[in-house]
């Protein structure tokens, strides 16, 4: 099934302990469609977002080269692309933005092509809630899924407009401090069953907290499931982790056109694979050219990382209890 | 198999956003030890610790009702306990000491009892690395297990004697941010590999980093498994939770005799099991009169959290590759 995924296209210049990067490609769309498109087999993902005359012609290749359709993407005469700088602590878990030039995004004005308004699958990444909305009201059927992805910045700065965007949507992906600052409760649990509430109840509830290295909660409708993260050694660049994984997810669900929970719950675990991918590399390289045979081990491995067998003889309380269990 | 743990019995002050409880019953070794006794079938548990004449009768009755032997506690005439008051921050993950009385604690000098020296499993608790030394000095047997807690305070001040101490055992049991702190390395999985480098070298090398809410990673020789958290809603007070896990992974290995892994596996989700429960109330209390039914249940649930069945159509890539898995 198709895939309509709104976003960023953008320059990054990123410095981690191990280099420095300048100008390299970047942009939430790009990191979600190229983590999708691995799961797509030839069904169309279009883009919908906003670039200056300055976007990196690799940029345009790499994204036709895997037959991502731009035609969604506006190209502003004169203008430049958005660009961000941030610079990695020793940890990675944390990162100072050194620059955000919003440069054309600042006039986003989201227009989802006449061929792509009933996509069935849709992801709204991290932009501001009322262009999330603007992208909605585009729509001429009902999708099945809408992933939505938001920060910080909006959480705080536009909560009356989240709010009202997430009550259209039925999927919400976010980080565990960002599901904390909405909820206010310190409990992810709690986090993320109120966050459930939040959303559409026209369809499952689908609330995914990502954790980073400590991997992913997810919560639908009434069941919790808990990932683990895939167990890398070295990170060489996060950028763009949340969003591989959020296109990983999305991308395995629109493949197969499903939300069963047993599909939900390996959907996150391909989540999680194309965001270790992601962070083994430079920019969008670690998505470049992955083999699948690679992606299904890494699910497996994740598999093997977190089984454990049942109880052989469920334990008996010894003096002071008489009960047995089985 | 007989266990032998070496640790504090306290008195604690607690305050959490829930409630203030002052001169509770506290203590690594009595954590440990109310945790393991749910597993050992009879089996004797004995603690070697020291107290003053003020350790409360309910401590003293609470151990006796649950069989664990004391004849190693060394109780100090005109002594005061080792005294422990904390405070608890919104979220629950931070504390601050207010006060630490060593008081007894300060001229500990362990003493294993002659029947207790053949222990085949042992738990040194959190104590000074050159006291859990001294325990295992008095040993007549090799155990089959040495399991080995500790803290920041012993990682940044007796480094020399905790490595020693290290050498000697076969399993090593410690938080997130001690792990990263004994080895200077940003990622837990090069931390928890470099960890079971300075274990022994004659037993299976077992490291478990425990990672609060985020639940548990083990390295058990070349494997790494992934354990996710019990999904409390709620803590009251996470005091003990560690010493809890601890006591309920031992105390099910010493139960069943066994360091094989699928079984180290399962101690480790009983381990979280047990410290869910410990969690749920004050002090010990969460510890007090569980039903093993409702023990194994929260296994199950664990179990069902984390589950996810494997790819019944492994996918390949759409436009870009033949490759094709199976």
């Amino acid at each position: 099934m198709s895939l309509l995924v709104v976003g960023t296209l953008a320059v990054d210049t990123l410095e981690t302990p191990f280099a420095r990067r300048e100008r390299v490609l970047g942009g939430s769309a790009t990191y979600i469609a190229l983590s999708a498109n691995y799961f797509m087999h030839g069904a169309q993902i279009s883009v919908v977002s906003i670039v200056g005359e300055d976007f990196p012609q690799e940029g345009w290749e790499l994204l036709r080269d895997n037959s991502i359709d731009t035609s969604g993407v506006e190209v502003v005469k004169g203008g430049k692309t958005f660009f961000w700088e941030g610079k990695y602590h020793y940890d990675m878990n944390t990162r100072d933005t050194i620059t955000t030039e919003l440069n054309v995004l600042a006039d986003f004005d989201p227009k989802v092509p006449e061929a792509n308004r009933n996509a069935p699958f849709v992801v709204l990444g991290n932009i501001a809630p009322h262009l999330q909305e603007k992208v909605l009201d585009q729509l001429t059927a009902t999708p099945k899924l809408v992933a939505c992805d938001t920060m910080n910045f909006w959480i705080t700065g536009s909560r009356k407009e989240l709010e009202r965007t997430l009550g259209r949507v039925n999927m919400l992906v976010l980080n565990d401090s960002e599901a904390r600052l909405l909820i206010e409760h310190p409990s992810l649990v709690v986090a993320g069953r109120r966050l459930q509430g939040m959303l559409s109840t026209e369809s499952h509830r689908i609330v995914v907290i990502k954790k980073g290295e400590h991997g992913a909660l997810l919560f639908y409708d009434d069941h919790i499931f808990s990932a683990p993260s895939y167990p890398l050694e070295e990170i060489f660049d996060p950028t763009g982790a949340g969003d591989s994984f959020m296109g990983g997810m999305v991308g395995y669900l629109a493949s197969r056109d499903t939300l069963e929970y047993a599909d939900v719950k390996r959907a996150v675990i391909y989540g999680t694979v194309l965001a270790s991918f992601c962070c083994s590399k430079f920019s969008t390289e670690g998505l470049e050219n992955i083999d699948m045979t690679e992606i299904y081990l890494r699910f497996r491995e994740i598999q093997s990382l977190s089984a454990f067998e049942d109880e052989p003889n469920p334990p008996k309380k010894g003096r002071r209890s008489d009960t047995e269990l089985m």
